[in-house]
């Protein structure tokens, strides 16, 4: 379990539950085994029996353990717990452009058509966002403005929404000024931004291997060689390898993903994150970081960024509110250190301005509480989707597989026997009515051949029990 | 008056007025002289008393006759008349980046602050513009769509709004289907995509001189290379120069602004605009067309796109609703013709989708004709508001100096006596509260020292009235 700083108190019954989850992954409980009664749980552990009572709760919520009729509570058998996670990617140093998979694939990847089980694109199920209380904010803040409600957003963006990430940004051991920030179309802006405002065409950028599709695809249209190195599923980044890199070639960029990655799933340890600024700033070379999951961790406290790190504005922290509350907003921000002016003038002249509805809807609803409401059931809901699909995941598909462990967001990294060739598999699970995302988009050179990542997004139900069946089935018969 | 061919019958009231107006422009009938009486013209035109009535209605509201008690109808004396348009620019053949200007003076050109009298930023007034009845669409769409309210509009965005957009561009006398179109933030970003498909770093794009600063900063941002070609006032770009730029230079692009040209105002005529297209089309140069002002003319009909007159798709149509419904709203849209492909790549990995509610009220709002209401009183109003500015500015400012004569829009272009330095006027008028927007902005290389941008976007009234008489004060001063 990933070791984070706690900003404040916890209440007891959420620390009672993490000390039984302790026992539980350490193995001290193993599946099956039965768990003390409510009433001794209270006794020995000097708490009320409704505060025992909460703390098992929990459990259950986190499908960590299962009441049985007449018999009492029971650790339930998680057999994901058997398989391992996916190892670190072989080696990858050729610097590459990043080739273009088939555009059909990347394309369907990316929009789940809307007949598709959606396993593909990373997307919440619309159902689990607050869309009908944003739009209601949206509203009612166009009533209150009148006329003014059609005004530009001008850059840098809403003053109010500015202060609002600005005061958050305590959470991950942040201190940012309203005027640190940019508003920005989605991360989506953010990240092309940052890499125009740090690099030229034909400039070397170091990305993670594998990384997220969208960026692989976004540094190719912008002239930019990637320089990939290997990630491993538990600490991130490969520092050995890194600084090899960063002796050969001349970078320009580096960007990570260190919470919640997509799609490997890790957090990437405090000392680690510590390390990596370090080793950028000292060389005066900009780390981009994307922290678009960084919301949603699964229990314990939100992960801290990169830039809480950041000694001397070496690091470009981007992220949106595109996973956590509403894709179709194009709500996102930058605080962009060093570099600010420069993405600044970047942002006027890319799309001037960002929507202004949409901007003082979700200024609104991080401001009134709304949002901190929202995500205490969504991190529930993903930590359980995600608990969900892998021991479907499991159950189905052949052995052999290794599955990531997520700490936070709804996406699901499986590495399949080397014979599974993820292209075939996609084109087979698309033809059955399923979308997945095949590992190759992840990757600068055709690479991950044999993963494929899953989206957790939705709420389980019995057409994603039969498609996870029909995936297994579909997996097998390409061994 | 610009000759456009007319795609469908105009109502015999409106070919009266045009009539008598023809009789005004080509000085048959001067300001003072008196028009015959509603009867008299009915029998001349043999057309009822009404339609007659109709005709001179039409006249006092386009400002160009007056009734006076007892007397009858009188041409109005309008003193800009008298006033010559700005020559051609000197020819500008030098190759360039574009030079920043002082930063602060476009970013307040641009913002028009709050508390500035706001002849500077070309922006239309809030409270001329539907944003309550967009508004109340926006919320009545979001209602109805429920969670999906929070969906990305993947790009190439909203099927219905490029629908509407399609329909719509009978009207300039393209024959657009949906597919052709892309929906972007703005036009701002269809530019930025159309110079991002067609060209790469260090090459060389035509613009015009002067042209829109957005622009200029823009190619720069880019690492482009703008060779500025000089308009005239009545033509637009000039031809011969054209084609020696041509010939000199490997260009990859040409940006033209062919309709109410900001900040000239001129509207290319129809056989100027054939020609530019057949010479870049012959050529395979990709001509990008900014036509965010086309939908404003005052009279007659719609000016046609040079996307009309594309034999190949050479032509790149970008337009938005930022000068029109919304700015706010950040609804553009590009039909790139044969860069179609690679402008949607890049959408993608820009800002990979527009905001969806603001994108589909947009689209309702064409749907339902409201668009085409607003629009008839809206071409009325920056008529009206461009002939006061017109008139005040003749009366107040030195003698010598030239205005543009916009057949749309709601901008002015002035040029002033040789010795104002209008970066100085800009910092006396800003001293003074009054945005304007000086010359050199719109200019790759520090030219139009003397010229200055008006905007007419903000309905008349005596605060308008004193500042151009301060103004006038000011450029005295600096004679």
């Amino acid at each position: 379990m990933q070791q984070l700083k706690h900003h404040r108190e916890e209440p007891t019954y959420l620390k009672l539950a993490n000390l039984l989850e302790g026992m539980i992954t350490s193995r001290s409980l193993r599946p099956g085994d039965r768990v003390p009664s409510v009433r001794q749980f209270s006794s020995q552990q000097r708490v009320s029996i409704p505060t025992a009572l909460q703390a098992y709760t929990v459990m259950e919520t986190r499908g960590l353990i299962e009441a049985r009729p007449k018999s009492g509570f029971f650790v339930r058998a998680r057999l994901y717990e058997l398989v391992p996670a996916p190892k670190s990617a072989a080696v990858i140093r050729k610097t590459s452009c990043f080739v273009e998979t088939d555009p059909l694939v990347s394309l369907l990847a990316d929009h789940a058509g809307s007949k598709l089980v959606p396993l593909g694109a990373a997307l919440p199920s619309a159902d689990l966002l607050p869309g009908e209380k944003l739009a209601r904010t949206m509203a009612a803040i166009a009533r209150k403005l009148g006329p003014e409600s059609t005004d530009y957003d001008v850059a840098p963006g809403s003053e109010i929404l500015r202060r609002e990430i600005a005061r958050r940004s305590l959470e991950w051991g942040g201190a940012l000024k309203p005027d640190d920030l940019i508003v920005t179309v989605g991360a989506t802006e953010a990240l092309s931004l940052a890499l125009r405002a740090t690099c030229k065409p034909g400039d070397y950028v170091v990305v993670e291997s594998p990384t997220y599709f969208g960026l692989a695809r976004m540094v190719h249209d912008l002239g930019l060689k990637a320089l990939p190195v290997p990630v491993d599923s538990i600490n991130g980044i490969d520092l050995e390898i890194l600084k090899k890199t960063l002796s050969k070639h001349h970078v320009s960029a580096c960007v990570l993903i260190p919470n919640f990655h997509n799609p490997v799933g890790f957090v990437m340890p405090d000392e680690r994150k510590k390390e990596v600024v370090a080793m950028f700033s000292k060389r005066g070379i900009p780390v981009i970081e994307d922290d678009i999951y960084g919301d949603l961790q699964h229990q314990d406290l939100r992960p801290r960024c990169l830039k809480a790190f950041d000694p001397d504005g070496s690091v470009i922290l981007c992220s949106s509110y595109s996973k956590t509350l509403a894709p179709g907003y194009r709500v996102g921000y930058m605080a962009a250190g060093r570099w600010h002016d420069k993405a600044l003038e970047l942002k006027r002249s890319t799309t001037f301005s960002g929507s202004l509805l949409p901007t003082l809807a979700v200024a609104e609803f991080l401001k009134n509480g709304g949002y901190d409401r929202y995500l205490r059931s969504a991190r529930q809901a993903y930590r359980q989707q995600v608990s969900r699909m892998k021991e479907a995941i499991v159950e189905s598909f052949p052995k052999g597989i290794s599955l990531s462990r997520p700490l936070g967001g709804f996406l699901l990294w499986c590495e399949m026997p080397r014979k599974v060739d993820s292209i075939e598999l996609f084109k087979h699970a698309r033809a059955a009515g399923i979308s997945i995302a095949p590992g190759p988009l992840f990757s600068p050179n055709g690479g991950f051949r044999n993963f494929i990542r899953i989206n957790c997004g939705y709420p389980w139900n019995a057409q994603m029990e039969r498609s996870v069946g029909i995936l297994g089935h579909l997996v097998r018969r390409l061994l």
